[in-house]
């Protein structure tokens, strides 16, 4: 039987301002990338989706991103290396605390945003994250995509590695992400999508955005939850996956 | 022999900015109340006081404080409870994360500024730091003045309460702080504030601000750092209660 | 005939994050508040709510609130006079230069939140809000509550003072606001609160708590729009008040 | 006679915390670059420079940079153009308010640390503060280096361009900054750095870093007072330029 995980951001909202359905997705996924304060969510809010998260058997993995509420962690920082590995292990430290408070702890790290796409290629600042990691708790793994910078340093240092898809991005033949500027990035249909996610899962290959045929292993499929209907797509991707046989259980231990 | 703790705030930059002298402080103290990003400090300089802290064998203390970089957590804000209980468990799992790569731990908490003084009489925010002490770890022992809510609300909640005074103030007869606003409140010769140290610490009086004899037994007593003249205060009372024979010792274990 | 103005807060989301619905809002009040960066906003929100005001023949205003963006400007905050001073000029500078780009400008001055309600009551706050929009325009007109330290003290600096209703809030015989906590403190039924909001607009009375008859005559009409069904009230009241042949029109010049 | 003016960054504190000698600094410059609360300063800094700089004659510009006070704004974030602008609209229509209040204006711009440089070869993030200021007052010069993309779109959105040479720093043959990186790129000696002044300020060559003769001819020429010593050096570049002559005076109409 095939075995996959189903990741999604949650608790991105920030004080008196919401984002996405945090409760529906618990229900859906099998973990869940927590917001740890600073690109979003605050700590009554971490503490809430903690608390949740663990009476639905979800891992609780930090999502860590630059120091920035107001751009939402989404424009690259040139942040040194020694504050940025003191950034990510800030935001562990506070995420851990309540986790922990929650009965779990935190199971594996995730970076948000800017800090995600940059560390695919940046050499220093995917160091330092790495860096960070493993002066936490070099038993923690680590979720990227395949080929990037981040992951091939994590994996030198000893960590776990675990590669990741996204369920409703378009890949070229390389493997890579189609970039969102360009038409057919992001597909929209939930059949379509919960089928490639059954295929991915199963070791079935997908379309490629030039018509060609491409197997992706992932350990985890990235889901969305921050719109109404990516909600739907996630409880389908999900129903589908089920219904295929394939068991949804965390990647991490 | 008698032994006595002896306590100051340090890690309070944030940024470009600076604030006292921390390397001087941390050959002087015991312990320290080391900030975590609410009202002062940020990660950086929190990893740094955490190693240097380690290298000095200070133990290392939670100083949480109200979310107020701006108004470096000096003004009360009328925080919800829940709100409340979160935010100090953001800080002391973010504080927690930087002691444990040092090689240590937080070993108490203390908290900073209008939070202290608000907690000495507001039940509902002393209750609320209260839970969250117990809730992150409840052998960690708490910081604070005689008679207020806050240590009255730890002792019944369970946990080890720990009596400090302030080496630089005056006191009432009753063993309660002089106000600020009255002449006389604080201190500022050094070999006087030095021989009432030694005074506290092994026992005899100190004389009141109304000439009475005064019996203080604190188990911490708190120095400042954050003037080049506080720092030699400090320096002058270990160097007196050292030649007085008093152990210095951190109060946590 | 009569006049009355329609108020609501606007530019209350913040980066990534959103609030209401500023541009259906738009087309229903005479006068925005809007939100200046300290409780909510962003500078890219206030240009947008600034240059749609405009195109929208709506007074801007400036909602000016205390610097809590984790507490969204609820929570007092016992901000020294000076600084609550100059806090508030920073926000009424930021927004004007919005509204001058906008080829508009600030019109009126409105406090948000926790300010707003600390205001009524307390002198030295109010005091120093007053001084603000003294300094800064004495020319602007400020809205409040009747019997408010705000509007007595705004009143004797020579200031213009408006007052305002809300549409969705039960009075006391004695003219002020039911507190929110007690059963029947905020309407819901969206033709109720239009026909209270006609009334109060042509001089009848309206039904207070107790069951009398209260006679409020504001200037201004406070409408919500943070939900859909709260624009849904605010579109009948705008229609209502229309045709019951009340003009609506900004009561700032 | 030869006329220059002396300009340097002030305000640059933040809540508690200080950064450089304000009250020194108003008495040798003629030019004031005030921080303006996204990299530094505060509402309250800003009021009280505003006062005095008014009070001793001195020129208010508005040193706008980017939103991170963690990075005291010299850390490139990669702002969108839009967002940019409307950041830079916010710092300027703030500290003009308090200008104001103080009885002036803002009489020009000067970008800070991260984008300063960044707007010297970055076309999109230049051409985004040009139309701020352009958008929110067409007649304000603009303060920087020649050759830089910042002052070519400036020039040609019509802004008033001024060029600014730096007290202390060493230049290379073709007239641009040595970099920080390289030895000798600081000046240290008083002296030196004073009859470079002179040199610059009435139309002589000062030695370049390779030792050839370099005409600058700066319309005003920058000076630092963040520490002690820098003050001593700005007090003897106004000393040095005064006994030879050379009349000191804002730039800025």
């Amino acid at each position: 039987m095939s075995t996959v995980d189903l990741n999604s951001d949650l608790g991105e909202g920030f004080g008196h301002w919401t984002l996405g359905d945090d409760d529906a997705l618990l229900d859906v996924v099998t973990s869940a990338n927590v917001a740890c304060g600073f690109h979003a969510s605050d700590p009554l809010i971490m503490a809430r989706v903690c608390e949740r998260a663990v009476q639905s058997d979800v891992a609780i993995g930090a999502q860590v991103g630059y120091r920035d509420l107001p751009g939402f962690g989404r424009r690259f920082i040139d942040v040194e290396p020694d504050a940025l590995r003191a950034d990510v292990l800030y935001q562990l430290g506070a995420l851990d605390g309540f986790a922990r408070v929650a009965g779990s702890r935190v199971r594996y790290v995730k970076p948000h945003g800017a800090l995600y796409n940059t560390i695919v290629h940046h050499e220093e600042q995917a160091a330092a994250v790495v860096r960070a990691v493993v002066d936490y708790d070099a038993s923690l793994p680590v979720l990227g995509l395949p080929g990037s910078a981040w992951l091939r340093l994590a994996g030198e240092a000893g960590l776990t590695v675990v590669h990741e898809a996204f369920a409703d991005r378009a890949y070229t033949p390389e493997g890579t992400l189609v970039s969102r500027r360009l038409p057919g990035a992001v597909l929209h249909d939930a059949e379509e999508i919960a089928a490639r996610c059954v295929a991915m899962a199963t070791g079935e290959p997908v379309t490629d955005v030039e018509g060609g045929q491409l197997v992706l292993r992932p350990a985890s499929i990235c889901v969305h939850g921050d719109t109404p209907g990516a909600v739907e797509i996630a409880r389908t991707v999900r129903d589908r996956l089920t219904a295929a046989g394939v068991e949804l259980a965390p990647f991490a231990p």
